[in-house]
């Protein structure tokens, strides 16, 4: 039996949703581990991020983001529509848990509290689930012909880097 | 440390969302594996179908659908609308994409554009996520006395043969 | 290879949904597990309840809940609204699957028919899944810093005690 851990680091846009194909580096990181037969974890350490298992799509709107991705931010907004200002319904983050993140100490949360409203990502990132299993089969990841696998950071308010984590275990 | 896998093939009836029962072949397959405690991995390689955990009822509606799976038809009718015409506010396939898989060579994907229409199928597969993991201790599955796994087909557009995958990994 | 279980019991509050952070003691299973690089399974063997992975907020309304949960409350009274009456949409639990949950001899399943219209308690479990899997990197559950753990009771019919499963997998 054999573990095999990989990160990838991915770049957030800062302006909307950020959808990531992750596809072909989670296929390497399945022939690295040299695993013939067990499971692919991909995993997200952060509660703003979900992995999700997609077709991939041909055509982008002018943001480029395939059209798959622009039909979900649409029915998502519909749904758990974003907190885009403190008169939004959202009781997140509150008064003492604004306090507690104006005073973290880590570059990934600046001091800015108008970054801080994305209790939409919160709920979103719920919904979705943190992390997606996948099957290795005879060495191959079992994604079938069209599917691809996509790590999604639904915080629209922050460029920054975001950590997605493979954990492959096998024999 | 042992893996054991089998493939469930399961048929979509393509006129409605098919939900198929698959417990027994779930628990037949964990007798099989000789494995005592461990997990067992349920996935769809098809980005249109999921697989989750959820109450047998006993009562049906004229189709033959379960009372929670019709709750659930008209909550996602709702939530995540169907995409019955060009009309509708999906943007998915879009132009290039629909040539794209008119022209696959794929008996499961016959070029009949009016089959193409399911951007609601893979919303909401995304939603309820390829895969559901479930604990094995001591030779038995962890499902309770009234839990049962059901392989979803979302797709409403085509009668076909779907691939559900199971991995048990463990000692 | 090595695997490791573990079963935790909470308490349901039996009048709105209850949200158990149970961090602190899945962090304390993975150090009893003595295992360095693997999987960790969190899952729940009743169909009304998931678990999922979210920011701890400081903040809580006058029930105790924390303010992501209160959000969470509301979006989801909205999109899988509460059966509070046979004069709901929902067709759940049907004349049979009434009398078979009557008839069931389980204390869990008290012969009370006021607690059993819990459809949007399925479904909603069903939406956020029954389990969630985390990897555990050089003996650290991998949840970030700011990342939590919780075990959702979505059922707010009935107050009783809840099992909440682990299974720890690697080397």
């Amino acid at each position: 039996m054999k573990t095999y851990k990989k990160d990838l680091v991915l770049t957030s846009n800062g302006q909307r949703v950020s959808y990531h194909n992750i596809t072909e580096s989670v296929r390497q990181a399945v022939k690295e581990s040299d695993i013939r037969n067990g499971l692919c974890v991909v995993q997200s350490p952060h509660t703003t991020c979900s992995v999700i298992f997609e077709e991939f799509v041909h055509d982008l709107d002018f943001n480029g983001d395939e059209f798959l991705q622009v039909d979900l931010n649409r029915i998502l907004d519909h749904i758990v529509p974003r907190e885009l200002s403190e008169e939004t319904n959202y009781r997140y983050p509150g008064p003492k848990h604004l306090e507690f993140l104006m005073g973290l100490d880590d570059p990934n949360y600046p001091c800015d509290p108008g970054t801080i409203l994305n209790g939409d990502a919160h709920i979103r990132a719920s919904l979705f689930g943190a992390s997606e299993t996948f099957i290795i089969s005879e060495t191959t990841l079992q994604i079938g012909s069209v599917g691809y696998i996509y790590f999604i950071d639904f915080d629209q308010n922050r460029k920054r880097n975001r950590k997605c984590q493979l954990m492959i275990i096998g024999e």
